[in-house]
């Protein structure tokens, strides 16, 4: 635990209370305000800490959020902020012990401690890396191309994103302290919304210990966090449609937060992640003997026993070919007894630690009771006691310790609805058989939206046909077989690239995903004007908008001489026109050897119905382009690393001529380098003004030229 | 009024019922149930028809959709649907008179139609034509990159969308009966998502006869639209996660929907659209005399009458430098009394017609008292019961007309919340002042989340600082200058082609938008496996999936020679290694004229430090590259239309060689002509087998080869 600051540290008789974080002061209640709820160790028993935020003041928290916090995240851009995540990440690498040991007590063994806090670590690497790559270095995202609306061009439109004006609340679930927090607060931290977290009490000892290193690295701007530890009962009285809700947790909590009037009527930003009946399919071709039998099977153990099952993605439906039900149950009870260790965490050797809390305990072998009433038979495993490696190595039954044995449940009615119904958040999994793959789909979607679905098969069309099946069901489809068997990274396990969340009894919300859950902290705003006003919002030049022509007489006035420093997007050169005769085109041709007949027989040209004879090759076109807008001596601009989105819009016959006109589009200096990428407008046009074709060349250019010593 | 079908035809002497579209079957209640609702005339007051849908089975249709509907609609591909809502458009075009004849009693004016009307057949073609054109010819739609997540690209991600499994449940308001509708039908169509449609009543008839047309034209599949002509009180009550409510009306109802337990609790995917206090912002540069000044208040008086100011999008709030209020209010007063001619749509020269309902009137009337109790100043215009043009063409003031004349209000507290937060849903709108572009956009904002926001100026910063600072608030914000005052579309029409709707007050939801609301009506998954795998879900080939190679040896088999009734995804080909020579760089630069000094100066290429020394050019690579691969003799393939996502990954330096693989990534049959795209994933390697560029080349190939006679 840590502890208090020295100001409100409770007695030394008493234990702690964890402190929140508010305003950019850590604040613990006064010592007069109820007892606030008790944490114990979950292997143990032995009390740890106190968790009460009686008195914090959420509406100051909020206001500090929108005024402080905004305002310190708005003097950066995204590059600079997703910098920033990035030496965020470095610098926790290096504390990563301390929180090793906090999270032992949770139940968490060195695995599970991976999962949640070199996890954690690795999605802030993921935003800051995306951040940098995948966004512009401002604070305005331009969404999808551009509409023209006008004939003439004067007046088009577009999406733009921008960050909402509030406060990220992400209310988190107690399995995963340090990644439940970090997956929300790196996209709202890289949007530049500022987060109030409220963890989970059971586990926010360790949240509110990552919450102090993140303060101590002094790299965050005022404002960017806050943290409640204890009740935020009253947190959604002050959010309004500037704010946005993330929660993760029961189906209960969140129906509840969304049940309530600023959510329903006040336009708050609603979305969550909650447990779902996750499903794994075997495919009819993946029988015994198989990778892909072997592969599910491991899976399905290791889903059930990672972090004690107690994770919203872990398998708890298991639905395979009806005469392999037997076989599956066997392999899967073969696997725990050969690999599961129960115990204490801080033992040697131990694969499965403990369930989170006594209460934790009680409620899953309730849910397991439930689900024997409702016709489940447990075919592995049992309710009773186990006999677990205490942290001293010795094996005993532990009155005070929250564990449990994995448990595997059969069916003999496959549309039992508590079997699709009744989640046991714990080590707990059913197996169901099923006799054709439409069935195989129906009983995936009687989970009526999961986090996430397994399909085992080496079977493209089986894949298909269940895949395409129960996506629409599901946030996350994950296909196993023989070739992916060793390199994914598993069933359960988010990662920051993609989507996490699913529909309906998942919660309907969607996290991660990289930059789309940027853009969740965002809001999407249609954009209309003329080329001149779009050029001046985003900041991106825009065909038809102005632009600042170099004098052809005078080379040093060639957008190329430019370096960072100088360049303006608008900044342009159009070049000479330059005619294409029949022996270019032959040359040309004999040269690349790209003789494809429409540059080598008018007759065949003609004939094909879409050329009018012999017509340049577009490659020729954009090498001779590249001649006509080059600045050949050494420069600012460093090289030409790409072209995007090159059109061929008119075949150009031989006599006809091309210029180029080049026009610097969208610069964005990096934050890590002396340089950055230049995107330029290009466009091709015949002797006639009519287009050619268009593209953007992509270079990198100098931020200082000539550079700095 | 269309009539209800013979059998179930009222008494002569009864108004007709207005019939209802369910399981393909148009239905009437039966005699004996209740009375229903009556509608009017907006202009004279005569007893139009009556709306009943006692004794609908909601539940049958919902399962008809989520069945039948599901079913026809899945058999047919995107670019399929797309190119029936491309005929149905076509289709309704030739009936549009006896729409507009039932339109005039709804007090629409031949303007007013054209936006109704005419714009709501325009979405259908801006659909029809989109999905053909930006989304793929199947039903899985991949979102983003390829995220490769193993370090030997056995295990990738990316994210594909497939359409829900349920309904799409369009609630509508009375304003625009034909638009609303069409604007929500379309991209449910092209997703694959049958419609149930409620239109509102005072206005429902409208929507009927638009329904019975597009059921006439024999164009849809069976299931894909009902309708509910009367209450859908219990609608919601039949939904679950699998469907989907859109909902575009009053704020009241909207917040009634969105707390039924099936949005709370049952996962119904609710997006609402709702009327909001826009405003339209005037620069500080854009004074009288000036093309913005006159922009703005042309657009002021077009928003306040259009449709008699009955539009979600209307500018209620007149947002303008202090000093200017009175020069505003005095140019729309004149505005108004030298355009508007209020009366009977029939009649010749009406500009404005009557608000749909003498209900209507009375809100409208009983909204501007508040404003006034609030500290609103009529500046123009008053709540007394106007003269007006009859249809004969006289002059009198109608009793059972619902008719207003245009109202503008000012406010000595800019500050009022009556001002930012009640809607008079008419011919009505307020003029206040600011003193800063900071409390400009503080004002704006005040509406707590709006549709749409203008802001007049000719001044870059001026329009970056307004747009940037109001934009969260915002679901659009035009941009008005001189530049787009004649081209623009207007500040109150929604086009197709960007996002409707905004946060807050607004309804937090989105609509329209192109592609981005046929994807609100599929589910996003993330998909993770092998390449293989990969490519058999999605029907895109995947970087290392499995390709079929042509034999070097036999031409015939080049991939190139296969008409898209032969090439599958995977097919392709590898060439020889071709070595390049400093000779060959150099004749490239003379001939090209790109002399850029890396390709020139070994010394200055490797000063640069970015080059081994001299280089080829990247255009040397991909024209060489094309020699490679072309398969030169006519052939299915009839031409290269363009390159995209170019990267040059290595310098290449003399004396290296390249190869290229060319594989068949994307298939795209036109479903209107005789050929479709073909996209192949182009690999430039090295003689080490080092990748030096990659890329996509697009080309059209041929259906059939040789072409059908």
């Amino acid at each position: 635990m840590t502890t208090a600051p020295e100001t409100t540290a409770p007695e030394a008789t008493r234990v702690a209370v964890v402190p929140s974080y508010i305003r950019d002061t850590w604040w613990t209640p006064a010592e007069s305000t109820g007892k606030g709820a008790e944490v114990r160790d979950a292997s143990t028993g032995e009390l740890l800490a106190v968790v009460n935020a009686d008195g914090l003041d959420l509406k100051a928290m909020v206001e500090h959020a929108r005024t402080v916090g905004q305002a310190g995240l708005g003097k950066l851009t995204i590059h600079e902020r997703a910098l920033k995540l990035k030496e965020l990440a470095q610098f926790l690498n290096g504390r990563k012990q301390e929180l090793y040991e906090l999270s032992f007590r949770t139940g968490a063994t060195k695995i599970d401690n991976m999962v949640d806090i070199d996890g954690g670590i690795g999605v802030l690497f993921t935003f800051g890396s995306k951040g940098r790559r995948e966004l512009p270095n401002s604070n305005v995202i331009v969404d999808g191309p551009l509409e023209v609306l006008s004939k003439d061009g004067s007046f088009a439109g577009e999406h733009i994103y921008t960050r909402i004006p509030g406060v990220a609340a992400q209310i988190n679930a107690f399995n995963f302290p340090v990644w439940g927090m970090l997956e929300k607060f790196a996209p709202a931290f890289i949007a530049g919304v500022p987060t109030i977290v409220k963890p989970a009490t059971p586990t926010g000892y360790v949240a509110e210990a990552m919450v102090r290193l993140m303060v101590e690295s002094g790299i965050l701007p005022a404002g960017s966090i806050q943290l409640i530890s204890g009740s935020a009962r009253t947190l959604l009285d002050e959010l309004d449609y500037r704010d946005m809700v993330s929660f993760t947790g029961s189906a209960g909590t969140a129906n509840l937060l969304k049940s309530h009037p600023n959510v329903v009527h006040g336009g708050v930003r609603f979305t969550s992640e909650t447990d779902s009946l996750n499903a794994a399919i075997l495919g009819p071709d993946a029988v015994p003997g198989t990778p892909e039998f072997d592969a599910f099977v491991k899976s399905v153990v290791t889903e059930m026993t990672v972090k004690a099952g107690q994770k919203c993605t872990a398998v708890r439906r298991s639905i395979v070919p009806a005469e392999l039900v037997d076989d599956v149950v066997a392999a899967i009870g073969a696997r725990v007894t050969e690999r599961v260790v129960v115990g204490d965490p801080r033992a040697e050797g131990v694969t499965m630690g403990a369930l989170a809390s006594m209460e934790q305990l009680k409620d899953v072998r309730g849910a397991v009771e439930s689900l024997v009433a409702a016709g489940g038979r447990i075919a592995f495993g049992s309710l009773e006691a186990p006999e677990v490696v205490t942290a001293s190595g010795q094996k005993a039954v532990v009155a005070d310790g929250a564990f449990m044995s994995p448990v595997v449940l059969t069916w003999e009615d496959a549309l039992a609805p508590a079997l699709h119904g009744t989640e046991a958040f714990g080590p707990v999994s059913s197996v169901v058989g099923y006799s054709s793959l439409d069935e195989a789909v129906k009983l995936a979607a009687m989970g009526a939206g999961s986090l996430v679905a397994s399909v085992a098969t080496n079977d493209p069309e089986v894949a298909r046909t269940l895949v395409t099946g129960i996506a629409a069901h599901h946030g996350r489809v994950l296909v196993l077989n023989r070739e992916d068997a060793k390199t994914s990274t598993g069933h359960g396990s988010p990662v920051p690239h993609l989507v996490h969340g699913g529909p309906g009894r998942a919660g309907g919300g969607e996290e991660l995903g990289g930059i789309r859950s940027v853009k969740h902290h965002m809001q999407r705003t249609a954009l209309q004007g003329s080329p001149n006003m779009l050029t001046a919002v985003t900041g991106v030049w825009h065909t038809g908008a102005d632009r600042n022509l170099a004098d052809p007489a005078d080379p040093s006035t060639h957008p190329f001489r430019k370096s960072l420093a100088e360049l303006r997007v608008g900044d342009a050169m159009r070049s000479e026109l330059r005619q294409i005769t029949r022996e270019d085109i032959s040359k040309f041709a004999a040269e690349t050897g790209d003789t494809f007949y429409a540059h080598m027989d008018d007759e065949a040209a003609r004939a094909a119905g879409v050329f009018p004879g012999i017509v340049a090759h577009g490659y020729l076109l954009v090498s001779w382009a590249a001649g006509l807008f080059v600045s050949p001596e050494p420069g600012p601009v460093l090289l030409n690393y790409g072209l995007d989105n090159l059109r061929f819009l008119q075949p150009v016959p031989a006599g006809d001529s091309i210029r180029v006109t080049l026009t610097a589009k969208q610069i964005t200096p990096r934050v890590t380098d002396e340089y950055g990428e230049v995107r330029w407008d290009a466009v091709l046009t015949n002797q006639d003004d009519e287009l050619i074709a268009n593209y953007d060349v992509l270079t990198l250019v100098e931020k200082e030229w000539p550079k700095k010593a």
